[in-house]
């Protein structure tokens, strides 16, 4: 109770099977006493696009543009973009961050990862020498939840496509870990769009199960060894 | 000689190392007498966003999108939007796809991930029981060319960030090789932005060097063991 959380989520339409996600988390966690948060990428249109619309007045080097270079001095002087600061203010308050969306090509889609790109610059997610273990959002909680167009077969070790925690692999540890976030375990639905009515309320069954007990989780060891063992 | 090449390039600055790299490779591959075509995604200002705009015409369901469907009954009746029909011809006629970028969050930056989200549609690169080795896009080859912020001892099997294979999995593997594309040896330049101005010229110049004899490359064995062994 009093926690605050942000959910990012990536998926255009609320009817989907990601949108019925979406909106158990959003109930469930209101209902625990949470302050809820979206920033819901597809209807705010969020860009995706790092350029340099992304700087507000003059470049530090306007003869050669170096974006990571470039926000990085805008975050100090206080020159992001709006839809940055906003964002950027969302994240700094939150005490848990939930990833929801569809997996697209073993990833996240490209609007959620222009998120990443464009919010987690250099001087307010991480720095020189502050990473990982010392990134600059610590004290902070993150959750991958998304679908899967295949079925869980498909994702095993043996599998032609792998282990599933292949795929977590630059999220979670490269992303989230880097900038200091612990990492609970990733909530997985495997194939809705293939599953039963029955299977497929299941599934929502247990999202809400797992968040009435989330704040006891203890986060994953976000190390090669829990991705590759 | 003869051979047609697609360069999906994605960086904001021509004067950048990886606009020197795209250069070279422009200039080397047709001095062998191969057609070069480059996608500058951030000068097309390339739309990485998977939406409802990406069909022409009317939904095959209206009441819920999915984008998955939906583009994949568009492919089949000439219902994409004119972006995606240019992209997919390009890559149609390419016996070799380049893609050059630096890389962003262990992964490519979101508008390269968003080529691959809008223009790989089902139908056209893959289709129900037509994956990796029966993918659509046989008969082709793919290299992922890109920079990196750290140095090369960072992305080692011991170093916190694992081995840079690792990176390269979703990417090459769940993209490329699901769509049946064979895959060259990635090409990676470590920390230019870091490097000597002598230093980088031996990175340009190995670049020039290995164009000269690429065709006579074998593609890796894109299989688990190659990025997990």
């Amino acid at each position: 109770p009093g926690k605050k959380v942000l959910i990012v989520y990536a998926h255009q339409e609320p009817k989907s099977f990601n949108g019925s996600l979406l909106k158990i988390a959003v109930e469930e966690l209101t209902k625990q006493g949470c302050s809820v948060t979206v920033s819901d990428l597809y209807a705010m249109q969020f860009e995706p696009r790092a350029t340099r619309n992304d700087i507000v007045g003059p470049l530090h080097n306007s003869e050669a543009f170096n974006y990571g270079v470039e926000t990085w001095e805008a975050y100090k002087r206080g020159g992001l973009s709006k839809d940055l600061v906003e964002e950027q203010k969302k994240v700094q308050e939150a005490d848990l961050l939930i990833f929801q969306f569809p997996l697209f090509w073993f990833n996240m889609p490209a609007i959620l990862k222009g998120w990443m790109d464009r919010v987690l610059v250099q001087g307010f997610a991480y720095d020189l020498s502050k990473a990982y273990d010392g990134g600059l959002l610590q004290d902070k909680l993150s959750l991958f939840s998304f679908t899967t167009g295949g079925g869980q077969e498909m994702y095993s070790k043996e599998s032609i496509s792998g282990d599933i925690r292949y795929i977590l692999w630059p999220m979670q540890h490269g992303i989230m870990h880097f900038c200091g976030v612990k990492v609970l375990e990733p909530h997985i639905c495997y194939a809705p769009e293939h599953a039963s009515e029955e299977k497929r309320k299941e599934m929502l069954t247990a999202w809400t199960q797992r968040l009435k007990t989330l704040w006891k989780e203890e986060p994953i060891d976000c190390s090669p060894e829990w991705y590759f063992k």
